[in-house]
Order: C-alpha cells, then structure tokens, then sequence
C-alpha cells in the first residue's frame, strides 16, 4: 500500500536495520524498541490482520520466527523472549500492516503482558466453548 | 512429558473444552481467561520454548491461528486481539509446554502489553544489529 510505512520498509523507500529478509518476509530492528534486539517480522505482502491471512502466508511467516528468536535471545543474552502480534487499535496495533514482535526479556524490565486473569461465572465457559466450536463449523 | 499438565489434556487424561484438533495442533480455552474466549494453541508435541522448534513445526502450529483467530472473534465479538507466545519463566511463561495465547480484546478492557518503549543510545542500535547479523550467520 502506497502510503504504509512498512510497505516502504520493505521497498527500501525507509531505511531499516534489516535482520533477515526471504521471498515473502522481512525482519528488522524496531526502531523505538521496548528492549535492545526488539525485532519485528512482516510479510512482505501486505496484510493488516492474522485473520485476513491464508494459512499458508501465516505459516511461511511464522516459520523464521523460531531461527531469529535464536538469534535474538544470542545477540541480546536475554533470559526470555515474547513473541506478540496485536490485531486492531484497541489490540494495541499502532501501524495496520501486519507484524510479529520479539521481544527480548530479563527480569525487573518493566515489560509483559497485564496478566489480570478472570474466572468464568457457572455455565459461561460452556456458552462461549458451543459459540467457538459453531463458528470453526 | 510424563508431568505436563498440557500433555495430559492433549491425551485426554485432564479434562478441557477442546476447540480445535489435528495430527500436530490442539486447542482449548484457557481456564484462567484474560477475556471470555481466551484460547491456547498448542503443539501435541512436547516442546518448551519457539526456539526449540523446527521451521517446519512453527509453521503447522501457526498456519490453524487465522481461522482460530477468526472463530475467537466471531464467538466473542470481541474488537481487537492479541497472539501471544511466551518463552521462559522470565516473560511470562507459567507452563512449560510451548502455548500460543489468543486473548480477545475491547477497549478499557485493562489488559494490553506495557509498552514502555526506549530510544537506542547513539550507535547502540548498530552494535545490536551487528550481533544480530552476525548470529544468522
């Protein structure tokens, strides 16, 4: 798309610390990183949701992810790793091309998902399981 | 894995609202929901951390997330989501059969990754990529 940042990335249109780059996906440094080695990884195509994806263009995504986390987790020395991909605004999704962060992780950095766990009220686990497994068909 | 809680539920042995299965993938609602329709993907096989995975195994588990990711939001109505992997205790990882989290997301919702993004020191951001070059070899 001509006016997405990321679609120029790929072009070479912006500069970028690119990481890895194969037919249909590309790599680079975040450049307002939440760690150092902050990576992102996007197919070239664009696509601005998981759920607009076939499952072959997620699959060919998500293959390099587990050859960069290594990378990752060996250039930084980080003791963990979050690999997040957010879908709409309210998801926290800042630019609509789609893109899968790593993100390097130590203990005491401030970083992480807000883990406010619930319980399901009696009967409302079963109600949303029939709602789900209707819609897979 | 003998004590693993999410091998247990893949045979069957621990109960759980399955929501979708293949040769490889399974998935069910996580019981401890950060939103109604939270669900966990994850591979039969055992295995902790992405970086663990082959290209070929990251690829079947991620190739079934679109039309999970899909039904989630069509069964919850929910605005937004987020795709979730966690890898070592350190990020966030509570149970060490790898898992892919599809939290369902709205607005005001109070959950959401902290994002504390940072700005690279003069000449940080090429040491790291260097490093990171230099471990894709």
């Amino acid at each position: 798309m001509d006016d997405c940042i990321f679609c120029k990335i790929v072009k070479g249109e912006i500069p970028s610390a690119k990481v890895y780059e194969d037919d249909t996906v590309y790599a680079f440094l975040d450049i307002a990183p939440l760690a150092w080695g902050h990576t992102l990884v996007i197919p070239k195509k664009h696509v601005e949701r998981i759920t607009e994806m076939s499952a072959e263009e997620a699959a060919a995504l998500m293959s390099v992810v587990p050859k960069l986390a290594k990378a990752v987790l060996g250039a930084t020395g980080a003791k963990g790793l979050n690999v997040l991909q957010n879908n709409g605004a309210v998801s926290g999704q800042a630019v609509d091309h789609l893109h899968v962060h790593l993100i390097p992780r130590d203990a005491n950095d401030g970083l992480g998902y807000r883990w406010n766990a619930k319980q399901y009220p009696e009967g409302a686990m079963d109600k949303v399981h029939r709602k789900l497994t209707d819609a897979l068909g």
